[in-house]
């Protein structure tokens, strides 16, 4: 396998665009990415475009991606239309890192594109629900109440508090405020995050992503061919893992952590572990469980992810920062979108890019994403790690 | 890149089955894939899942993969869902075949899968337009019509007839009838076709592919592994290729043949010609359009497929069987799973496993599948050669 970059990126701002189509938002992004990357393009040999719910949002399935890229004048090349979920965009993105470094193409677009607000914004709530196994739509599960069971036995076995929860917020917001893609950029303090409606017992308003729209790409290509378009710092991609629940399985007394397993197999192949990560960011749907992330991806023993908040390790001063572009509740949750958007984020921080939310010379980042529910496990994970 | 072989495959009946879910159809498809490959369900390690208008037909987008594999009794490996049109399932068989060959892993479940009957059909008809860019569809372009525009100006250049059109639904409605999979299995004499009600002109009622249910799946990995499990002729992919049309291109004065550019790069990484082809399975979703793929396949010269046809030279008997299937007016045509059911087909037939419409020891086979349409082009294009 050959040593695969990342090129460059480019986001749409994630918010709430009524006017715009998948169309506009992926024509953005696309060509953000490809300014970014300084190559033209006809240089892009295939394309890989994730987008979970725009056959239930636009009507459009089948053919997203062609259309899109159509839009934004790229055609004749291979498009290969994915969906995972949350995860579509980073599994959009694996795509793209298995054509380059398997060698079949040199140059590959990933594309996360999402839409979700429509009129009426209920239309929206219902149709997120197919992003899970729509069978629990008619037990009135909804992803939230997944959330919120699991943070509360995280509250039993580890004695947290929900105003640890509500630092989570404190902390992601005040990144988020200094992001400009970002949807929500008021900063919150915990007071305000306990202060907000409860949704679901232990989550507030401001702990949940908002329903968004939104759009990020990535432009990758081998390491060789990337000294013929840039001077910059190349980020490469030393890992990439997709895994899938273990749902139903009958010896499946002591049920396994499809997260961690995921980050265990991406840290194997990356030959680093999680004391070699300098900045991540994770897909906290609901604020709090990047709390359950820390531990599951190793950042911190079990049980000890309120201490790394605590001491300010987590924070963008931090020597491991985590969301420095304010999470999902921060940059908003367009859900093909975020793990590109996430993706985009960890390359400016590895280029020193970052702005104001710069954490200090990362050298290794981690991209976590989990996409939808299928019984009360994940269905898609997915664990990326770039190496400047 | 490492060889990669098809292990087994397997099929659920084309057809109407309102009472069947897309899950009920993919685990039957998955299971005789298991049972044709003689491995554990626990070999596979990454699966591909091909559907297209799930989303609009059934409610659930997202993690349609994971839902329709985890009732089939398959979870915690890596699931991709994808969706090209038409061509959904040679997509997802694609995928398979990439992470197999890539190395990342040895074994490697593809699936086709879609469920189109609604109890009102008309709601079906209106859905399988997302299948292109549903713009289209407020001009009153519908895929059929697509077709009749291509056909008559075959119809003009090449000089052929109603007649023979309605004689290629003559030639695959005999295969279809000695196909236990098909939807149609009743033979059509030329005269029964051109005497069926009028759709599009030329394309008249048994020229159309019929709007259908179904799944079909295939298992892939090594050659080396393969051996472990079967002492059977083993069925190599020799290449694979994927390619969308060249839409909104400025110098795009004569338009390219997307179908016969994604051909010729088949041709090319396999190593052989057209002429080394026995065996085929094309896209006919409006049967006369087999017609055009011989010439953009290459089996004939421009302007010289009828006369391949009049030679008998694509009938079973002949030296480059066309659809012994019975094409997709007479197998059906469950949109994504019409892909991995070629795959399946060209699969027994090098193995000579094919029944009544076996060929005679067929080498090579090819598998064309073309995929919803963006302006006037082809969005997804795929042609895969498979050889024993």
């Amino acid at each position: 396998m050959r040593n695969v970059v990342v090129l460059g990126v480019g986001m749409h701002s994630f918010g709430k665009f009524l006017d715009k189509s998948l169309m506009d938002l992926g024509r953005t992004a696309i060509w953000n990415a490809i300014e970014d990357s300084r190559l033209s393009p006809k240089d892009i040999e295939v394309a890989y475009v994730g987008n979970s719910l725009g056959g239930l949002v636009t009507g459009q399935e089948g053919v997203r991606g062609q259309v899109i890229l159509r839009d934004a004048g790229l055609s004749g090349l291979p498009i290969i239309n994915v969906e995972n979920a949350c995860a579509s965009g980073t599994t959009a993105f694996r795509g793209a890192w298995l054509e380059v470094a398997s060698g079949v193409h040199d140059v590959a677009l990933a594309v996360g594109v999402e839409k979700l607000f429509l009129p009426d914004t209920s239309e929206s709530i219902k149709i997120l629900a197919a992003d899970s196994d729509i069978r629990l739509r008619d037990f009135g599960f909804q992803f939230t109440a997944h959330y919120a069971m699991k943070l509360r036995k995280y509250m039993q076995t580890s004695g947290c508090t929900k105003m640890d929860f509500a630092r989570v917020v404190e902390k992601n917001s005040f990144n988020a405020s200094m992001n400009p893609y970002a949807q929500n950029r008021k900063p919150l303090s915990a007071e305000q995050v306990l202060g907000s409606r409860l949704i679901a017992e232990p989550l507030h308003l401001y702990m949940c992503a908002p329903m968004g729209d939104g759009a990020a790409a990535a432009i990758l290509c081998t390491e060789a061919m990337a000294r013929k378009f840039t001077n910059r710092p190349l980020v490469t991609i030393i890992s990439c893992s997709l895994r899938s629940g273990k749902f139903q399985d009958p010896n499946n007394s002591e049920p396994e952590n499809t997260i961690a397993l995921t980050a265990k197999s991406a840290y194997e192949l990356a030959g680093v572990g999680p004391e070699d990560i300098d900045v991540a960011e994770v897909h906290d749907a609901m604020a709090p469980i990047e709390l359950c992330h820390y531990e599951e991806l190793g950042f911190c023993p079990e049980g000890e992810a309120v201490r790394l908040l605590d001491e300010g390790r987590t924070r963008i001063t931090g020597n491991i920062t985590v969301n420095p572009s304010g999470g999902l509740a921060g940059r908003g949750h367009p859900v093909a979108a975020t793990g590109m958007a996430q993706v985009a984020e960890v390359v400016w921080q590895l280029r020193g890019e970052a702005g104001g939310r710069q954490t200090f010379d990362p050298k290794v980042g981690l991209v976590q994403t989990s996409g939808g529910f299928v019984e009360d496990d994940t269905a898609a994970a997915t664990v990326i790690i770039l190496k400047r």
